[in-house]
């Protein structure tokens, strides 16, 4: 018999099993608010798990991927609901990546507890990061082989500009300079992937002629945040159609303010996911 | 009667105090390893409590602040033993800052979450925050009038140069961007700090130009990271010898790793006190 070689399952490769899955490339973002919950559990902070549950379960087939935002959490001590949500994720829906959205930066001895928190810990795919700090502050995440490591390029806040959009010795801009080292000199392992904005979809062209049909784009903003999707889906795909992840939170978890929420939500991740398949489609 | 003002007590005074009354700009950093616990707490997570209440205890008197790095917690799942430990510091060491070392750095309802987890669950004076996303990445702390926000500005790691030192549109390097930023359009209240290690003096001399005497400047990196407290005294202090938290951690915390690493991390954080004070009152 042949030897067979240990294929490790990596964010990649996760991901586009994702995608291939359940033709997604939509991301359901887990951003819960009690104070927006629905009937009964409205300013129930012990229903945080609950809520997110029945998100998740009603929205798994529509999407690719699941991306709970740690601060939410945090804020209402509910780090173990936290752990049990990505607990409930990894054993009912085992194909859909869980991406931590922490946007941790520091260094050294810290970066490896930060990495220890989101991999260890929680157990996510993958973490976002941000680059401010260089490169080593994102080394001591890519010593998890298996896992992803999302870096923030270009936001789409307004204040995103204030840094992000400085034009930098050599004559690009500052985001522009990150999309190059990350797929780069930082990338020495193909785990690292980007955070683009929607909200400028030329620069997220920009970005993807930077990194190449090989590094996925994860792209917040989607929905609430006002982000046309077709203009993102043109910008940002790669030739064979994929190469994102489209964020939406609000529009989907907030869909129905009553008992109807799950299937409400079910009904706009549907939706999104359908507007990003037409645009994919749509002739080029 | 005449009617009295009520007056807030903020971060920056409540610091100006601690540095006279303790004749003190070290701050200690409490970044608990269980791996480096003394004798029988070694490895053990439910004493990162017990291990930085005794250190607390131990240099509160050469101290103007304290700054635990969330990471530290949050990867032991140790959230609760933190704030105890701030509670413990806010009950018995009242007259010290606590300073939250968090580096967020996130945008809108996600930074209001991220606020509160600092300044309502955890009660920190003030919390170190990442300004990649720019000044709307900001401006949820600042709604929190007695609380300080201290901006990453120039960071001690090698990696720190791969952005920060890059040369901006108009001439200076991103870091001093960041300053003059730091320092005007985002002050808009006076809450504002920033973050320059102290592998650099001549830049943290240039922030120290940039920003003015009104501004404080953390600077990690004293003792373990090697960064040299006559040069960084020299360069950061204000006319008024002030105006620099000093961080020491590990050198302080691992002072000693037997049952007498209490008062080891007093005598270590006595010695970097006065060393510094001897900076401080060294002619000019």
């Amino acid at each position: 018999m042949a030897t067979s070689r240990t294929t490790i399952a990596t964010f990649r490769t996760r991901l586009a099993a994702a995608w291939a899955q359940n033709d997604s490339l939509l991301c359901v973002g887990l951003d819960p608010d009690p104070a927006r919950f629905p009937g009964a559990w409205r300013d129930r902070a012990d229903r945080i798990f609950d809520f997110c549950r029945d998100i998740v379960d009603a929205t798994a087939a529509e999407a690719c991927a699941f991306k709970p935002q740690i601060a939410y959490f945090a804020a209402r001590r509910a780090e173990d609901q936290l752990e049990s949500l990505i607990a409930h994720i990894r054993a009912r829906h085992p194909a859909l990546p869980v991406i931590l959205d922490a946007k941790r930066g520091d260094i050294g001895a810290t970066a490896e507890q930060y990495a220890r928190e989101a991999f260890e810990r929680y157990r996510a795919d993958a973490v976002t990061v941000n680059p401010y700090m260089g490169l080593d502050s994102i080394t001591p995440y890519l010593a998890w082989h298996d896992r992803g490591v999302i870096v923030l390029c270009r936001t789409s806040n307004a204040g995103g500009s204030d840094l992000q959009s400085l034009v930098v010795e050599g004559g690009e801009r500052l985001y522009q300079r990150v999309a190059r080292l990350v797929a780069g000199p930082w990338n020495t392992s193909g785990q690292c992937a980007l955070v683009v904005g929607a909200t400028f979809p030329q620069e997220l062209a920009e970005v993807r002629r930077i990194v190449g049909d090989e590094m996925p784009i994860l792209v917040p903003g989607i929905g609430a945040q006002g982000g046309g999707i077709e203009a993102s889906v043109r910008a940002g795909r790669t030739r064979d159609g994929t190469g994102m992840v489209l964020n939406s939170s609000r529009a989907i978890l907030y869909a129905s303010d009553r008992d109807d929420f799950a299937g409400a939500a079910r009904r706009v991740a549907r939706e999104t996911r359908e507007a990003i398949n037409r645009a994919l489609r749509a002739p080029r």
